[in-house]
C-alpha cells in the first residue's frame, strides 16, 4: 500500500467533522492525522472533548488524537485540510490555511461566491477544478513551494439539484427555468441545537433562513463555465426558483423539480431517464475508492425515491431521481433525492479530495 | 330556537364521518339524526358500531343512536344528508340518494367530474351553488315536490388552493401558470389503516395515488364558470402542475404555490396581500355559524404558516397564507395551509350546507 | 360579574409564561395585569418581545401589555402572580416578590423543597393550602397588612402519577412501593431550543436530567402530611423508583405505573376503578372554574390512554388512568396520562389559584 | 470455499422474510435456495412477488429465484429452512416441513410453547440446543434417515431483556421479581400496514395485543432448565411483570428493567457491569459469521442506550444496557435495547443456525 496522504479536519467536534472523521477513519488513501477544534476542546484528546452523536461509534484510530487549535501552524504537515467549520469562524481561519499554503476542501459558505474558488459538486462539475490544476502547475513551474487553495463544496440542497440539471443541460441544451421545492431533513440543521424537536414534531417548517438565495445562486455558479482567466461565470438565461421546507426527516433531502428546456426541441421521458442513467462522473471514470457505483438511479417505482429507503444507496454517495414525467406548465417534472451530510456535506470533500489525487494534484 | 334541520351522515364510522359527527354534534341549526353504515355496522348503537379515533370522545348526542343501512328510504326524513363514504361504494349510494328527492352533500369523488354537479369549496366559489337555486326555483314552480341534488366538496388538497387563486384572478385577471407542491397530513389517507407508520415515520412519501390528477383538474372547475345550460365550463388558459408528497404530520396540508398572472401588468406583493385579507366569502356574509371570522390570514412571520401552529385558525374554517414574495420564474410564490379534514373535508360539507340554508335552500 | 382579580406572570415569554397568559386570556377570575420577563424584554410591547410558539394564536389582550422588569415593585397592585420563570433566576426573583407581600404560584422548581412551602397538585393535595389560610388568618388577625407566599406547583411527571395514588391510598390504606416509567413529551423542554429534533426523531432519550428524583421525591411530599407546626412530613414507609423517558410526543406524559399495597387485604380491580371514578377534588367541590368535570377518567378501552387522543380531556385538566391489572410481582399495574404543559405546569398554578379564590384566600 | 449450506426462507416476501434474504444473501456459510411464498406469489420471480420495504436493495442473489409454494416437497434439499410466516399459517406449514424430516427455524409463535421444541434467543440459552443435538445423534445411531425438528426463536422483546437477565442469574443467583416496561419500534408490526402512521405520530400506543404475556412468560422457558426426558422447565420463584408500549422508532426496542435478586447478598453496581461485560455467547466462542463482537456492550453514558444511535451496533446482534443504578424498590434498574428485527427476529433465527452448524449439526 502506497503511504497515505495526510489528513486535517477543522472544526472536528461539530456535525460535520464527525462526518468527515467518519469517512476518513478506513479510508485506504487517507489518514485521520491532525484534528482542529475550538480553544475549549484543543489539548484534548478527541474522545474528551466531543460530544458524538452519530449512529456509528467514534473511530478507534479517532479517539486518542489530541485536538489541535485552528491555526495554519498546527496542520502544515497535512496533505489536504477538510473544514467542518461553522460560518461564523470559517472566513478567517480558512484564509490563514490558504495564505499559509495548505490545501483546504471547506463545507462552509464563505467562500462560495468568491470569483477565483471553485464551487464543486464532484458528481457534476469536476471540471471547475481545472482552474487549481492550472494554478498549481503554475506554481510548481515557478518552484513557488506549496501552494495552498481553497475549494468549496455547496450547500446541502443545492448537491442534489445540480446534478440531473447538469447532465441534461450537457445532453439537451439549455434550461431556461427551474423551480424547486425542497423538503429537507433536521440533520443538515446540526446538533447543537439544530432543529428544536417542538418546531418539527407533527409540523413542517417552511423557511430555512438563506437557504433559497443559496439555492438559487450556487446552481448558477457550478452549472456555469470557467473564463479564460480562470473566473466564474453564472449560469446565464436560466431562471431559478426555490421553495425550502425543514420536515422531520433524519437525513436525506427531497426536491420536487420542474424544469424547461431553452430549446423548442424536447427530448422524451426516455431520453431523459436513459441520459440520467448512462451518466458518469470523474470520479467514477478515475475510480475514486468513495465513487458511486452509479452516479444517478432513475428510479421507476411511483413512490420513490424516498429518504429513508433511498438515502444510503451507493453509500449516500449516488443521487436518486424518480417520477419523471411531462409538466402540464413547464417540460418535465421529477424527485431528486440525495444524502444531505454525504454527498450534501462532507462526502462531497472528501470525493473533491479524491478527484484531486485521481489526478495526482494532492 | 327554530326547529333545526335534520341531517343524516353516510359512512358514518369512517374518519369522514366521525368528522362529520362532530361538526354537527352541537350545531344550532342542525340536528344529529340519522347515521348509515355498512350492512355490519347497522342495526348497532354507534358507540358499539365505530372505532373512534378523534381527539374529542363521542359526542352524546351521537352515542346511542342505532346505525341505519345507507338506503335512501331510511333518510327520508332528513333535510340534507352528508356523505363520508368511500368512492367504492359512494357512487350507487348517492345515486339513490338523488334520485330519491334528497339533498345529498358529498365528499367523495365519484360525482365531482359530472358535468351537472356542482363541485364546491365554500370559501371562494360559492356562485356555483346558484344552479342549484335556479333547480329548486323551477322545481318549486312545477310543484314536484322533494328535489334531490347532489354537491361535492373538492378533493383535500385542492381546497387550500384554490381559495387565493381565486381571490387573485377575481382582483388582478387570469392567472396562466400555477406550479404547486404539496405537503400532506395522514390524516388524509383514512384511519383503516391509511399511511402505515413504517412508510412515513423518518420519511417523505412523494405519492399519493390520483392525488396530482384530481388537484390539476379540479382547481380548473372551481375556477371555472357555469354556462347558460347551468353546466361548469372550465377554467381555460391556465394551466396546473401539482407534485403530491405525504409527510409526516397528522393533520394540515401545506402547500408551496408559484403563479404567472396572465396580464403584463402586475400587482405588488402588498396589492397581493391587501386582496387575500380584504376578502370576504358568502358564508361570512350570510354569517353561517362555522363560517371563519376571516377567511384568508396573510401570515408576515418569515417562517409560518406550520401545520401544527396554524391549521386551527377559526376551527379549520379559515386558510393561511404565508411568506407572499417575488418569483424569479413566475410573477409570486408563497405558501398555503388548509386543514384537511375540516375545510378540506367534512368542514366544507358543513359550510356549503350552511350557505344553502342561509339562502333559504333547505 | 364582580371584578375580576389582578394577575401577574413572570417569565411570561417562555414557554410556561406564555401558557399561563392563555389560561388567563379570558379567565372570569383573573385579569391579565402585569408580564414580567428579562431586561431584555422588558419595555417593549408582548407581542414584540415574545416569540409565540403556542397553536392558539396570542391573545389579545396580552398583546399590547409593555412588559415590566421581574421587581416586586412592578406587581404591587397584582392580587396574585404566576412565575414561570427559569429555575436559574427563580429562586432571587420569588423571593423578592413573596418578602414583598405577594402571593405567588410558582412552576420553578427552587422552592418545591422549601420545610414551609406548600408543593400542591390541586387536584390531590389541596389540603396542603391549610397552612397558608392559617398564616393568613393570623396575619389578619394581627393586622400585618398583605402577606406574601409561595406555593409551588410539582414537576410535570409528577403531577399525574400522584393523582391516582393519593386516591389509593385514601381509600385503600399505605402503598408500600411504586414503580413508574414515563414516556414524556418534548412540551415539557421547553422552547429555546428544548428538546433537539435530531435527537427525538426516530428516538427515545432515556434520560431527563433531575427528573427521576424529582417524582420520587415530590411523590412523597404531596402524599405526605402536615405537621402541628405547619411544616410538610414526607410520607413513610412508600419506596418509590423512576425511570423517565423522553419520547416523540408534543403534549402528554404517559406513565406505566405499578403498586403494592402495604396491607394484605387488597381491594379488586373493580374496587380499584370505583374508587378513582368516584373522587371528587376540592376544585371540583368549589366548582373552580378550570376545574375537570371528572377528575380521574378511568379508560376501559385497552388501548388507552393515548398521549394524542386523550390529553386534552377537560381541557387538559383530568387525568386518564387505564389498563388497570392485576400485576404479576406487585399488586396492581395501570397507565396515567396527564397534560404536562396543564395540570403538570401552568394549569396547575391556575387551578391553585382559583381553590385559593374559592376558599377566600385571594 | 466449503460449499455453502442449501438455505429456505418461507414467507418470504413479509417484512421478516425480507430481512432473512437480506442476512443471508452475502452469507458465506448459507446459499439462499429456494423461497416460500403464498401461492398468489408463487410461480413468480421473487423481484415480481415482494413489496420490497428495506433500505437496503434486493440482493440480486434473490431477484430472480422463482417463489415456491410453501410446501415441504418443494424444499427438500435445503439444509436448513427459515420461517418467517405468519402465526396464521405457521402452524401447519411448518407442521408439515418438520414432519418431513426438515430442519425449521422459526420466527413464528406457534410452537413456542411446544414442550419438545427449543425457544433459544442465541446469545443467552443456546445450551437448549443440546435437546436438539441429542435427538439428532439418537437418530443417526438408529439410521433414521434425515431427522426434522422446529426450533423456535423468541418474541422480539423478549430477546433483550433475558440476555443481561440470564447473565446476572448464572453469574449471582437467582432473580425473584423483574418489572419491565417497553418502548418498541413500529418495524415489530410488520409492513402490510402494520401499526398505523396515524396512531403512532405524535403519540404512544400502550398496548400491543398478546405481547405483555409472550414476554413474561418466554422469559421463563428461555431462563429455564432442561429436564431429564429433554422438557423444558419455566424458570420458577421469578416473577415477571411486563407493560409494553409502542412508540415513533423506526427500529430498536428499548427497555426499562427493574430486578430483585433472591438472595440477601447482593452484588454491587459494578460487579453488575463487570459481569455483563465479560459474558460470551456460544456464537462468540464458536467464532459464528454473525456473531457479535461483543455480546452486551455496557454504555457509561447518562442517556444511553438510544434506540436511533446504538441499535445497529455489531450490526444488530448486540444487546445494549445502560443506566446500570440501584433501584429504590428493588435492588438494581437499568435499560437494555435490542435490535427488533434483528437479534429480536430475523438475524436470531440466523445466528442459531450459524451455532447449529458450529456444533456440526447442520
Amino acid at each position: 500500500m502506497p503511504e497515505r496522504k495526510k489528513a486535517g479536519v477543522l472544526g472536528a467536534t461539530g456535525s460535520v467533522g464527525q462526518k468527515f472523521i467518519l469517512l476518513l477513519a478506513d479510508h485506504p488513501e487517507f489518514e485521520l492525522y491532525r484534528l482542529g477544534a475550538s480553544e475549549r476542546s484543543a489539548g484534548k484528546p478527541y474522545v474528551s472533548a466531543v460530544k458524538w452523536r452519530q449512529t456509528a461509534t467514534i473511530p478507534s484510530v479517532a479517539r486518542n488524537i489530541i485536538v489541535s487549535p485552528c491555526a495554519s501552524g498546527e496542520f502544515q504537515e497535512c496533505d489536504v485540510v477538510f473544514s467542518g467549520l461553522d460560518a461564523d469562524v470559517a472566513g478567517d481561519i480558512e484564509k490563514d490555511f490558504f495564505e499559509n499554503g495548505l490545501a483546504v476542501i471547506s463545507n462552509a459558505k464563505n467562500y462560495r461566491r468568491a470569483p477565483t474558488v471553485p464551487l464543486v459538486v464532484p458528481l457534476i462539475n469536476s471540471s471547475h477544478l481545472d482552474v487549481i490544476a492550472r494554478r498549481l502547475q503554475a506554481a510548481r513551474a515557478q518552484n513557488q513551494g506549496k501552494h495552498g487553495f481553497i475549494i468549496c463544496n455547496s450547500n446541502c440542497s443545492t448537491a442534489g439539484l445540480v446534478v440531473p440539471l447538469g447532465v441534461l443541460i450537457n445532453k439537451f441544451g439549455d434550461i431556461s427555468a427551474v423551480t424547486v421545492t425542497t423538503m429537507q431533513a433536521i440533520s443538515g440543521g446540526g446538533f447543537s441545537p439544530g432543529v428544536p424537536g417542538f418546531d418539527i414534531l407533527d409540523n413542517v417548517v417552511p423557511y430555512i433562513s438563506g437557504e433559497e438565495e443559496k439555492l438559487e445562486w450556487e446552481t448558477k455558479k457550478i452549472l456555469g463555465s470557467v473564463g479564460d482567466d480562470d473566473s466564474f461565470t453564472l449560469k446565464s438565461g436560466m431562471a431559478v426558483s426555490a421553495q425550502c421546507n425543514r420536515v422531520a426527516v433524519t437525513d436525506g433531502h427531497l426536491e420536487c423539480v420542474s424544469i424547461k428546456f431553452a430549446s423548442e426541441i424536447k427530448p422524451t421521458v426516455e431520453e431523459v431517464k436513459a441520459a440520467l442513467r448512462e451518466y458518469k462522473c470523474e470520479a467514477q471514470i478515475l475510480k475514486c475508492y468513495s465513487a458511486p457505483k452509479q452516479c444517478i438511479y432513475v428510479l421507476e417505482e411511483e413512490d420513490r425515491p424516498q429518504p429513508r429507503l433511498d438515502r444510503d444507496r451507493d453509500n449516500g454517495y449516488a443521487v436518486s431521481v424518480g417520477r419523471i414525467r411531462e409538466d402540464p406548465v413547464f417540460d418535465f417534472k421529477f424527485l431528486v433525492l440525495s444524502h444531505n451530510t454525504v454527498i450534501g456535506a462532507a462526502g462531497a470533500g472528501i470525493l473533491i479530495a479524491e478527484t484531486l489525487l485521481g489526478r495526482g494534484l494532492l
